[in-house]
């Protein structure tokens, strides 16, 4: 069973027995670490070197206007550019996205207007060939969605019912499993998926014929990864032999990635725990020190803070800013009690001294009441000195998803390697209940040819009359809508996810996935609480539509007090619960692409501003391009029970209904927790 | 209803009703025919230095080894080219596939490796972009389909038992109704094909999307098709006014096919009834005289004669040359008793005449005993001095097909724009009785690996002993081996057709047919009178294996007689429909891609020289190596009861089980017709 070198003084099992299975190796190998952080090592002198080139480039890139280089020309693929450092002699793990660091790469696979767009931004001229081969020969992602659009997704892209849609972007959030390029090898990865193409067998249905290509491209990505490593001079083709190598491998897998993808969020999965038994290795030989163990996880995240893609205006706007979710997810425990925390769970958090804060890569704490003390205060020091940590609840993902999940972008949980998502942004829910108010006339948007209002939904029944609004007609009327927007916003996405397959299929990191995967179909839900509380004033309050001339109400009225959620008020949150459950329960009624699990989120954390932009005055007082509450956040303000209170009402939405997440953004003073260290 | 002028004088209908209906106009206009051909008008002066032109390309292009030039760099579209001419003030209908005549296109999409090999073959060299282009960012169908082959699929490939696969070129047998471009003009196809895509509604499956997707790209390539007529001033935007246009813009439809695909057969369709229309109206009107309207024919033929693709070796092997087959549908019966003979029939057949014989356009008639008469006669002496005439069956047709069916390639009959076929090769029946004997190991190829006879199918039973073959013993395996070819063929089928679509989809094509289309899952046979000798020879004689060293049976004594097929002898004869109506049962029991209607035809003309070479000895006596006979034609020399006899051995193969056409090569010297004219 042992028969690689890079096996030897590893426990055997299941992992090795010609399967592929790391949360195997990691059970039967890891050290968990109970103890402090006062063994982890500062920044050797090449650290500090390297970092001081990576701030000098930082400060060069935002001298230049936000890029300091881009391929106009060279179109990325893993082994389209010869191999770049920062300082060849000084690094310890190697390889750049392009030749050259901070140099952005030229991915046309999603869309060639956006490539273009991105360059012109910046003041690059995309070459003329590129740019015909992905017009003339090659269809894009971008194109192929646009060639198949009904009228009534475009409309409702253009009004932001439906918004952030991944059609010119790429969907990301699939992380592939960058551990077994160290643990196995590229050649055995490969003879593994030789193996389950050949077991793809009856007939040939469409289905089966393209898991059969997809497993071939599979193949043919990996085979390149190799390529890649080559590139740099080194032989991933057989598992690593030391820690340093290991880590090299599982970032050369993640550097394919990213060479290969620029999706919306490239996060990298769980690794700290699976790394640490390699160290541990080399530590207990003697062939390593700590410094230099520290070093390789410094050089590494190094790597990790400067993935960088082009983008276009409209991505930055939409994201507020150009974020990569090189999400890494550390700590959490295991199914058999014990803690998944090792030392290099606390070398990984320890880049944030050696290195500085920095939001990439987004270093995410699955945290449990059962961590090692010692890590939770380490964690809780750094947090208070850096605010460069995320934490999600292990203790709520673990039942459903084990011990070998990681999270993609900021909050979706997927075992690594078995599970992937597509992705599906956002309905905007407050703006259908003006819908539902408006009979799906938009109450900001003009049809161009007619100048009359927008009608974005077929036409459904508006309300009529002045008289305040009844809350059971609203209800009827916004059950409908959402029936509506559900079916269309499923079928969006499944069109999106057909053409990114198609165009864009992430062949590298799907090659680091079980053949078999379980897909989810990720939804999500914009407005939440805005929704709620508008619904809330219409049924305890009272609530008199104010109309245009066009007879589109357009802004409300409101005598009286109603109860807003956020104040772990029943009548409130219950509202909020409803609407969850009704809609989640709309999505699932539908076919989703390749059978995949629906799942939704509440979790704009940044982009609840640029919807609120596009969403008129709503019944609940608040004003017209105003945001939205982030994820599942109260209203601004109106949480005024206190922090408990605000907290128990998120809390109330179930998670089997928000399986892709829950997101709660959250400031607390210092000293509101007490003044004791 | 008529609201374009080029519809002045024509009846209207339905096809003038909102909806795309060709056969309806024609029904309502055309002008039968029952005269005799005294009216028809010599070549006139520039038709006849036209084709002096052609004629020294050909003399040229064959002296320089069969091809004249070709592109090596520009990627043929729709639009890739400026316009070409033999003579531009001599030609009446214009317009070649690349800028200049004989210069064979760049048709890279179904294959890189195919397009750089048949330039080679030619003394050419494939330009580097180009093959970048088609290596690295856009897959080809050949590519797509060895990605998803199945070891089994590639061996039975290589030993011959599935041959001629459209794996490695077009699959072809798709005839665009390209009528429609002159009746209707390119902006009502458009405006039809996006009220068609608006109205495919519901849930966004594969399918569903696949389908909007398909007519997102035909309405691309109508829109490509309008510049290519511009690039040769011509505007076809509106319904032709004249004959000349009617005749130009169909046949601008045709060359935007052959700009685009290089299908195996490019058959045209069945155009002369409604040429004849357009014909008919402008020498009523007096604006045009009989020369001209033969002119024009001349002049389109002419055209149709210089079709030319860059295939490479291996193809003009299998199909003993370099056949377009340019199918053109002549004549027949409509359903309601009137023949659809006109002028027109006769003016195309002229240029046999007027431009001397030739294999292409395929003119067929399609032959009734209705026919008047002196079209029939006609057509005799046209045959007699041309030989270049075929014959289908009319009246064995149309119950089934309607009149507005045509014959792409050489027998597959389908609707005009209503009906397309997925081109699926032939089954070797006849090497799959030997591999009935062998269980499955080839009669002739050796695995590379061990030197030993390959197995091909699955390790069936194989038939022990030297005894003589046990007639129930060879017709359970050989059913069983059925069993297995039938499901391996349908399934190769159905991926090839898949990435057929996916790689290399006949958008102008599939543009000039009705975006609801029947699909035929078009199998074959060959071998099928072989293989009902060998079991008759079984049956009636007595049959001895001679093994090899392997112990496979490579050869067989017979002792005593046998009633072969072709003699009217219903032992033999019953065989041979055995087999055809349990095979075909056998393919009709597997899912066929995009509910396509299994057919099968037995019709190989000239590959069953090919086919023959890679089947071993059987049973029936025939040597290894040897011809198969071709279609349903009986074993060469076995046919001893005469003529009649022959056919009426054909005759009982049951049509309705093998839909896609039998085919019988029959050659009669005139004087076994009778001495009277």
């Amino acid at each position: 069973m042992m028969q690689y070198k890079g096996w030897e003084g590893f426990v055997p099992g299941k992992w090795c027995d010609d399967e592929v299975n790391v949360r195997d190796f990691i059970q039967r190998n890891y050290t968990p670490y109970e103890g402090d952080a006062s063994f982890l090592a500062p920044a050797t002198d090449a650290t500090k070197k390297l970092w001081q080139i990576v701030c000098d480039l930082t400060k060069k890139e935002l001298a230049n206007g936000g890029v300091l280089n881009a391929d106009t020309k060279i179109i990325s693929t893993l082994t389209s550019h010869g191999a770049g450092y920062l300082d060849k002699d000084l690094e310890k793990i190697v390889g750049l996205q392009t030749d050259e660091p901070f140099k952005r790469a030229l991915q046309p696979f999603g869309g060639i207007r956006m490539s273009e767009g991105a360059l012109e931004m910046y003041g690059y001229k995309l070459d003329e060939n590129v740019k015909e081969i992905f017009t003339k020969y090659r269809k894009t992602h971008n194109e192929g969605v646009f060639d198949v659009y009904t009228p009534e997704m475009r409309a409702a892209r253009s009004a932001h019912i439906l918004t952030g849609l991944p059609d010119a972007y790429g969907r990301g959030r699939i992380i592939g499993d960058y551990r077994r390029v160290a643990l196995y090898g590229v050649d055995y990865l490969i003879q593994k998926k030789e193996e389950d193409k050949l077991a793809m067998s009856g007939d040939m249905t469409p289905d089966k014929v393209r898991n059969r290509e997809e497993v071939a491209d599979q193949v043919k990505a990996l085979k390149a990864l190799k390529q890649m490593a080559a590139i740099y001079g080194c032989d991933i083709s057989k598992p690593a032999e030391t820690a340093q190598q290991a880590i090299q491998a599982l970032y050369f897998g993640y550097l394919a990635a990213v060479k290969d993808q620029n999706g919306a969020a490239m996060s990298i999965g769980r690794n700290t725990t699976f790394l640490d038994i390699y160290i541990q290795r080399d530590l207990e030989k003697g062939i390593i020190t700590e410094e230099q163990a520290q070093e390789f996880i410094d050089h590494f995240v190094m790597k990790l803070r400067i993935v960088k893609f082009m983008r276009t205006k409209e991505y930055n706007e939409l994201f507020s800013g150009d974020p990569t979710w090189v999400t890494e997810s550390i700590g959490g425990m295991g199914v058999d009690g014990r803690s998944l925390v090792t030392k290099t769970s606390f070398r990984i958090l320890h880049t944030l001294d050696n290195l500085g804060p920095a939001p990439e890569p987004n270093l995410t704490v699955l945290w449990s009441k059962r961590l090692p003390v010692a890590f939770k205060r380490y964690c809780a020091d750094i947090s208070i000195r850096t605010s460069s940590i995320q934490y999600e609840s292990d203790d709520l993902m673990r039942p459903e998803m084990g011990d070998d999940y990681a999270i993609a972008c900021c909050v979706s949980c997927m075992q690594v390697g078995k599970d992937m998502q597509f992705f599906g942004a956002r309905a905007n829910l407050a703006k259908c209940l003006l819908y539902a108010i408006n009979g799906g006339k938009d109450e900001l948007m003009k049809d161009k040819v007619t100048g009359k209002p927008m009608q974005v939904s077929p036409e459904f029944m508006p309300i009529f009359g002045n008289d305040a609004l009844n809350y059971e007609e609203v209800i009827a009327k916004f059950d409908n809508m959402m029936t509506w927007l559900a079916d269309l916003y499923v079928n969006t996405l499944n069109l999106i996810h057909y053409m990114h397959d198609k165009y864009s299929y992430e062949a590298l990191e799907m090659a680091l996935h079980d053949t078999k995967v379980r897909r989810f179909f990720a939804t999500g839900i914009a407005g939440l609480s805005c929704a709620a509380d508008s619904l809330s004033a219409i049924k305890y309050a009272k609530v008199y539509p104010i109309r245009n001339e066009d007879g589109i109400v357009v802004d409300y009225r409101i005598e009286g007090e109603y109860p807003k959620y956020g104040n772990n008020d029943d009548r409130a949150d219950e509202i909020a619960v409803w609407i969850l459950k009704t809609f989640m329960k709309k999505v699932k009624s539908h076919y989703t692409y390749r059978d995949s699990v629906p799942t939704t989120s509440i979790l704009t954390i940044t982009s609840n501003v640029v919807y609120g932009k596009k969403t008129g005055n709503t019944p609940d007082g608040r004003r017209g391009g105003t945001p939205l509450a982030p994820g599942a956040n109260p209203m601004h303000g109106r949480d005024c029970n206190g922090a408990l209170a605000s907290l128990e009402s998120v809390a109330k939405l179930p998670y089997e209904y928000s399986r892709d997440g829950i997101s709660n953004t959250f400031s607390i003073t210092p000293q509101s927790l007490g003044k004791e260290d």
